[in-house]
């Protein structure tokens, strides 16, 4: 009998591998100098679990609560959808309901079940470079063609710019602020200019603000919500894993008109059937208990930040381009590539960050010269050692 | 301005609501007659949460072990990956490897995450009716052609009618064993016939088992996993949510080949990050735990389709089509077509069971006379209680 390899869709073959698994790769193929601990800066991810409260009450509902067990609704359970709803009308103004959310199995998860509402196979989509490369990479699987708009001072995209790339194919725009991987922080007129460009040319806006709690801007990062249609054009993606030390839950949100939120229903009955039900619980205790816990954190990672821009203002021949809530985008001073030196570092400096690379497209020298440093997840005398680190580096 | 709406992708539009979040509408839309509870046989939900020693090593896990809250590996733990592997050689026969399985959240995935990897727009995927519907919902978000293949006596497929229909676009075969909707136990001969029929046409043999530990035959449902080359066209997907009742957990997983998972982990990487890591603590103590608790659970269940089948034999009026794992799929006496039925029985008879019409296609009028009964969920006096219910339903 022949023996016939099972087949392998074209658009999954073209589509590039995880790059936070390529440099755990990295990481298993390395190794460090004697004594040395790596300084892993590679991935937004908190190196503490969420505060004792919160997993002694999640603790006390999977022994004595059977619901936190059992499917839920599909969009997730409504008492977490009102919270939501309830702290973003809060933090922005204007008004949110109940049902303009949806709970996802994190945020990537919102942002794969909101591009399968609005873009399928010979679609574009604008991505202002650097992206974020699991943005990219769900585009690539579904077929829809990412349309770089390169970034300008700052790292802030130019309407303007985009609007000259919109064409018929064109769904939406994708804006990430504060931005991953670059810290940028979209000013709210920019993100306005944005949400008009889109509802004039009836594509959508899409929003992804996992970072939004460590915004340095005291008030409202943008004013959309306070438009009373904002439904129409906007949709915005949300995270509950830096807010509350989550990222093992799988917690994200959407908010977008009732009828997008059928549509995405569809997705994720099929992808998901519920969001797991014991993070739900944690979120749901998290908005309700933690505000004033996650306004610490929050003034630690401005502190962490004002500590890494200190630093690099001490390396002149090092370049910040952008720096903000969990990142820094930064310019390196040496010939050779950013992902060759990322991958060196590792065993020679003991530091793992992501390479320009990974958030550029293919052959762009803009992504050779720059890395992302995940900068939060060091305490400040872990940034001190960093910097300690960038001195004995070789390019 | 013009307020033109954000747009909506065609293949998303041609897409079906979720069938079960429909009948959560007809729930809330019925009025039960005074005193009556619903007797709910739409969905394969546990109604129990898991066993109290499995909730409390979970409980301890999420206040002690720091681990539980963080991200993961894509793929999944690699203990549990290992203690998968082992517990499939152990009840299928043959060699099963920790890089043959990925962790999942939740089997749909797995079956979104596999066909992500096999077929895009255009291609085609053949699926036994009735089929599953988010295995349809699936292949209509991805523009992907379903090819149904009508089954027989039994509800069991025809390896010969399937090599009929598959045409150059088809990549792959779908087989859901023990069935939903219908309750069928493939024989193993049967299985074979159709991988070896996969292997010969280049395309993949999928096999969904998430109902397994419920089979009612002793010993391997099958012997795929004896050929030592399994990997090359066979795929198999399974769900811990129905062995340990962890449904609000959402873990399953896929079988395969290392290079199929390599691609399968592109889609997960973008759509889950990684599994929840609570529900993956859990379904990791089940399998290390709970093997004498499940054969029990699976003896209850098997005395479950017993009663269901001898109910039924005592209405000779209503014919059974398939009963087995968790399901009866039947043929109603009626001339009225089931989706009617099943939404006007909520309130008339205070029972709640899923019509055919949503796991066939369009216009088939087998749909309109079978309804498909989730029994496990009733112990035996609710198996009592459903059928005096029957006694009183009007076409």
């Amino acid at each position: 009998m022949s023996h016939l390899p099972a087949p392998l869709s074209p658009a999954m073959a073209r589509t590039f591998a995880p790059p936070v698994m390529e440099a755990r790769r990295w990481l298993q193929e390395a190794t460090l100098p004697p004594g040395m601990e790596l300084i892993n800066v590679s991935q937004a991810a908190p190196l503490e679990p969420p505060p004792e409260a919160l997993r002694r009450a999640l603790a006390d509902a999977i022994v004595n609560d059977p619901e936190v067990h059992f499917y839920g609704p599909v969009l997730g359970q409504p008492e977490l959808r009102a919270a939501l709803a309830g702290q973003t009308a809060a933090i922005y103004g204007g008004a949110v309901a109940a049902d303009q959310v949806a709970i996802t199995q994190g945020c990537n998860q919102a942002f794969a079940a909101v591009m399968a509402t609005l873009a399928g196979a010979g679609d574009a989509v604008i991505l202002p470079t650097p992206w974020y490369f699991n943005h990219k990479m769900w585009l690539d699987m579904a077929g829809v063609t990412a349309q770089p708009l390169p970034t300008g001072a700052g790292l802030l995209p130019d309407p303007d710019r985009a609007a000259a790339l919109i064409g018929p194919a064109t769904r939406a725009i994708v804006l990430v602020t504060p931005n991953n991987p670059g810290g940028a922080e979209y000013p709210p007129e920019l993100i306005a200019a944005f949400r008009d460009l889109a509802r004039a040319r009836g594509i959508a806006l899409v929003i992804d603000e996992t970072y939004r709690d460590f915004h340095s801007r005291p008030g409202a990062p943008h004013g959309l919500f306070t438009d009373p249609d904002w439904d129409d054009s906007v949709i915005s993606l949300y995270s509950f894993s830096k807010a509350y030390r989550l990222t093992g839950h799988r917690v994200g949100a959407i908010l977008a008109s009732p009828a997008r939120l059928a549509e995405v229903e569809k997705f994720l009955d099929t992808v998901a059937i519920c969001p797991a039900r014991p993070g739900q619980h944690a979120a749901l205790w998290g908005i309700e208990h933690l505000g004033q816990w996650l306004a610490g954190e929050r003034d630690e990672i401005l502190a962490r930040r004002a500590a890494m821009e200190a630093g690099f203002a001490a390396r002149p021949d090092w370049r910040v381009l952008g720096c903000g809530a969990y990142f820094a985008y930064v310019e390196h001073p040496f010939a050779t590539p950013s992902d060759v030196l990322a991958r060196r570092w590792v065993a020679e400096a003991g530091v793992l960050m992501l390479p320009g690379t990974m958030f550029m497209p293919e052959g762009d020298p803009a992504g050779a010269r720059a890395l992302r440093i995940a900068f939060a997840n060091l305490d400040r005398p872990g940034i001190a050692a960093f910097f300690d680190r960038l001195e004995g580096v070789r390019g």
